[in-house]
């Protein structure tokens, strides 16, 4: 079975914004057992549409479009698709009722949303107003949603994936897995993924290393086969390996935060909030997260932080000692039960010979005990720097909470 | 002219990752006069992309491609399009040298990444191993880069864009400019849109909303048209405009703040570093960002920000009473002479009826005036409050920066 997802619209194909439609879509299905053959963007300018759905259909079995399904001009997909499949258009009183109930009588755009082809299901939209529509032939199957990721999101999730089900549109079972690992360089895990694939030769094998973090997915149609992998795989690597729903080490940290009711406060100087952003977009963070001090200024350091100017003086911000009390009138002020403090040189600009760019100091611990304290370089640009430099903490520090092995030096196998 | 974005992976149809290699080659090609027609996605299974890789040769004048050019196994991509344009391989002493100039003798890829096809135009790789390779034919131009952004990024600004220069590929002289709006809603630019499509019918105009700003893009063949349809937008809006690369609002706060050497810090509660993060993610934020207190907890509101415990109680944290003691206990601390203060309910839970999920108060203003208080609600999911917030905030500081308007309430037009 060829599956494609289509998405719609002018802003795509002008790199205006970055399509995440096809990749949600994509991972959904896979996650439903339906493997994506082909990704396509295309214009919404009417005659590139037309010819471009018009492949889609005549190439592909399961066709999922978003984009294209609103009131305005440009919103075209629903009437070529609609030739394709050779509808006409009526007004559906029911879609018109939701419609009234949750925007009032007013809408504007009433009689144009609720003017949906014959023959084709209606979708629900929970969240906006464009439904989304099912057309259906013997062969063919064609699921039109709105481009807005909210609602497409929502549609997908509530309506398409459980009609896929249904129709038993699976094409294997496929089983998949993913295992994230963190402080790891892709190039450790190499090894033992060759041997693993030519122990399991069907296996489908994803690396997807990303600032510190390293994914690694396994689809298979033998369950079997798949769990041995990831045994394999994991057993290798259990110090490194997190927990974790979306990839991010952070939550990780987060439900040990929780569920040891311990509290956590952070002292940042280059990585500038990122630490606590990454933590505080978690729902719940305020149940054990206290609060960071970005001391980016030496000043602020001092006042803030009681760091003493003398040990600036003497080693500079990117310092051991600085850390170290950074991390103690972190302690101080806000008496956390751990602390992160963390001084670097994020760049482009402020390396040196003895301190390049990259060069990160950070004093982790407890409270009650003297923090450790060590340094790494991180590789990139800045928002490289600052990206790892978070994940490369984060996993450091769950690792010691986790399984009690010191922060510094990183451990590589 | 058809041309062609092709990304080669099963990574990106399995959805595990998003594909920002498409959006960054559509938009460099634009800026450089060329218009993207397609975007596809295919896999790295041989007989699956040999088969899109040929409807793509057939369809299209002009193909880049992403992916697929590296040492291992699944790297095809050369293969495929060698065999396309009927190319034998051979080794290229030159690319040989490049690579151990930089790698060394004994990069065990060395072979595998000098052997390139005969006929092929190569292009240098300034950041990885793989070289990019064009292919020509008599109608057909076909462009293979590496899939790792950062070498794609570095080899379409330094080899790609001028090749396409050189070869006169501009299909029309575009014109192209890209405006850029705070705290100005979608619904209150539509108007004037339509009277400006209305006068300039051929024109492109995209306007994309995203967290509080809006982008609005115009695109056409005749300069004097696009110079009067941007004059009349910008003068339409012009104290919600701003001046950005990039398009983020912050980037306007730090130009201005280093224009007029200022300092600047924040005390962030619901923001949980945003902000912060924000304004450090912009090379040269450590002329004049101080830092962030980000209080996230009572306690640091208490402890570091000085905010009287009976304010919290009597107003609760999301409150004008308690942004104000922040921002007072902000200026104390940092003696910035700007700053910010701001709280709020990010959500999913802690919002009441009186005070919903995305309810934000924030304190503004010059450390030698008392700060502006205001509040708004944002609306949307955790994510979504936390970066309109941000957005908004930012905004709203730069208006009375740049034109001395009140920060509160937001002046809707």
């Amino acid at each position: 079975m060829i599956v494609e997802v289509v998405s719609i619209g002018d802003e795509i194909l002008k790199g205006s914004i970055v399509n995440t439609n096809s990749a949600f879509i994509s991972h959904e299905l896979l996650k439903a057992g339906i493997k994506v053959t082909r990704q396509t963007a295309l214009s919404d300018e009417p005659s590139l549409l037309r010819e471009g759905l018009q492949e889609c259909f005549e190439r592909s079995d399961l066709i999922i479009t978003t984009g294209g399904l609103g009131p305005t001009l440009d919103d075209i997909t629903r009437e070529v698709v609609a030739d394709l499949f050779g509808c006409d258009f009526y007004f559906n009183e029911e879609v018109a009722k939701d419609l009234k109930r949750r925007y009032g009588d007013h809408l504007i755009s009433l009689e144009n949303q609720a003017t949906v082809p014959k023959g084709a299901l209606i979708l629900k939209n929970q969240v906006g107003t464009a439904p989304g529509l099912i057309f259906t032939s013997e062969y063919k199957t064609m699921i039109l949603l709105p481009g807005v990721p909210r609602e497409m999101e929502a549609m997908v999730i509530n309506e398409v994936l459980p009609y896929l089900k249904k129709k038993a549109f699976k094409q294997v079972v496929y089983h998949a897995h993913t295992s994230y690992f963190s402080i790891l360089p892709e190039s450790a895990i190499d090894p033992v993924l060759r041997q693993i694939r030519s122990d399991f030769p069907n296996l489908e094998i994803g690396i997807y290393p990303s600032h510190g973090v390293v994914a690694v997915s396994f689809l298979s149609n033998e369950k079997e086969s798949l769990q041995h992998a990831v045994d394999k795989l994991e057993s290798s690597f259990k110090l490194y390996l997190f927990p974790s729903k979306s990839g991010r080490i952070e939550e990780a940290v987060h439900e040990w935060m929780i569920q040891n009711k311990k509290t956590l406060a952070f002292a940042e100087s280059c990585t500038g909030g990122a630490l606590s952003s990454a933590i505080t977009a978690i729902p719940g963070a305020s149940d054990y997260f206290l609060g960071s001090l970005v001391t980016y200024s030496n000043s602020l350091k001092e006042t803030v932080l009681s760091v003493p100017p003398a040990i600036l003086e003497q080693y500079g911000a990117v310092s051991g000692e600085t850390v170290h009390a950074m991390w103690e009138g972190l302690i101080k002020m806000t008496g956390a039960d751990f602390g992160i403090a963390v001084s670097g040189i994020a760049g482009p600009s402020g390396g040196t010979k003895e301190k390049p760019v990259g060069t990160v100091w950070a004093a982790i611990g407890p409270k009650d005990r003297p923090p450790e304290i060590g340094s790494f370089v991180a590789f990139g640009n800045r928002k490289m720097v600052i990206s790892s430099t978070a994940n490369k903490l984060f996993g450091s520090f769950y690792r010691k909470l986790s399984h009690g092995i010191p922060c510094f030096p990183f451990l590589i196998p």
